[in-house]
């Protein structure tokens, strides 16, 4: 599974504070610690900072690009700010997110037209959050073919369906794991993507439910996943989903992360 | 999920032991700490005694009725061990199970036909172990159509797939759970059931393999599993993929599990 480390957002005290002060050692070792775990993009997010976000961002990127090879996934709704990254980012970036509202849309399509960015496509449209398997199939075939009409290559688009708290709805875990197998069924080659602790919000045992859930959606296809890369328990379930879905040939992987256990 | 309670069988030392002494103290405390923990079936197994194994049922399955109120998974390939086990069991029992060997199949039909057991359909022939999901679906295919036709309600099948281990072959894992979202798609209203443990074979951490398949068995549609309830990492998961299945209203299963961490 492609993962993309979740720590370096601004909407955690550590790392808001860490901008604040310009404290470089923190964001580089958020970095150095999610891409030994296993991410091979590191989110970005310097949303809190609003008229600063584009600042903050072209601050962060260089930092976290001098300790790691990989690289980042800008979290951003606006264009400025992502401009601002990717002005000084090396390699290609992911853009995280476009969507099909409208005023988004149109400004982020600029940006990712003809280029070779990876683009999150996340399944919201002016009409609000997707509730059904339905709607999200209904918003992501727009959505991508908007893309691929503008030069995206499919290859290129994380499809996410946006993950709702199961606390408000109990059938917003299932839905969202059937809009994930339909979509990798009926927009192949495109990838899907989910920001997993979403579905965890207002329940007990959070890591239990994201872990399950990470592991129900990779059965269902889900190729892709922001997650925390030091949370050990997301980390093993995916390693094991990994084997059990036929991708860690010979089990070779699995076994090489667990044949010691801690 | 409809929870078998695997731990009564007699390939483990301390049943042998409590067998072979007539101990019906540990028989009966199996029964009832597994009956606790959620089995709504109690397997009960006594393949190694082999001649005795009829003698062997029949003593077990009253001892354990005494104490829990649900009936018993009858876990047995011999018709004359299974008959014994009925004789003396309370309700509607679960046969474990008929296959399509040809032997193995037209000695426990006439158990089965037109009765109101549960039946157990496990994916074997003559042929061997299925590998892939088609094989399984082929399997499936004719032994649910034979079974109708001698008057087995569908809802009373159980369609075990039959899980190989993952060390074997890297295949195993998704092509057991393509055959479950077929088998539940194309044999509604079948069940299917699992046994788990077969699928860590020779693998380390087995515990993370067999919780992390069923969370990927229950999205893919998996409804029962021969499972130990007393391993809580695997109970764990499922109550966790009941609710993000949809299948626990507003959660409330979930939440009276886990609402207050140990």
């Amino acid at each position: 599974m492609i993962l993309v480390g979740e720590l370096i957002n601004a909407s955690r005290k550590a790392v808001a504070a860490a901008i604040e002060v310009e404290d470089a050692y923190t964001i580089k070792k958020m970095a150095i610690d999610q891409a030994a775990a296993g991410a091979a993009y590191i989110d970005v997010n310097a949303g809190i900072f609003v008229e600063r976000e584009p600042a903050c961002l072209a601050w962060m990127v260089p930092r976290i690009q001098s300790v790691v090879d990989i690289p980042c996934c800008i979290d951003s709704p606006s264009p400025e700010a992502i401009e601002a990254a990717l002005t000084v980012h090396k390699g290609r970036a992911m853009i995280n997110s476009i969507s099909l509202e409208r005023r988004r849309f149109d400004a982020l399509l600029p940006l990712v037209a003809g280029s070779d960015l990876q683009v999150v496509a996340l399944c919201m449209s002016d009409d609000g959050m997707p509730d059904t398997a339905d709607q999200r199939l209904a918003i992501a075939d727009r959505l991508v073919n908007r893309l691929v009409q503008h030069g995206v290559a499919p290859t290129d688009i994380f499809v996410d369906p946006l993950v709702q708290p199961l606390s408000t709805d109990s059938s917003y875990g299932i839905e969202c794991l059937v809009a994930i197998r339909r979509i990798m069924v009926e927009f192949e080659p495109v990838h899907t993507i989910c920001g997993l602790s979403n579905i965890s919000y207002g329940l007990p045992r959070r890591r239990l439910l994201n872990r399950t859930f990470v592991s129900m959606a990779a059965a269902s296809g889900l190729d892709s996943a922001i997650v925390d890369p030091l949370d050990k328990g997301v980390m093993d379930a995916i390693s094991a989903a990994a084997a059990l879905s036929g991708r860690d040939d010979h089990c070779l992987e699995y076994i090489q992360r667990h044949r010691h256990p801690s």
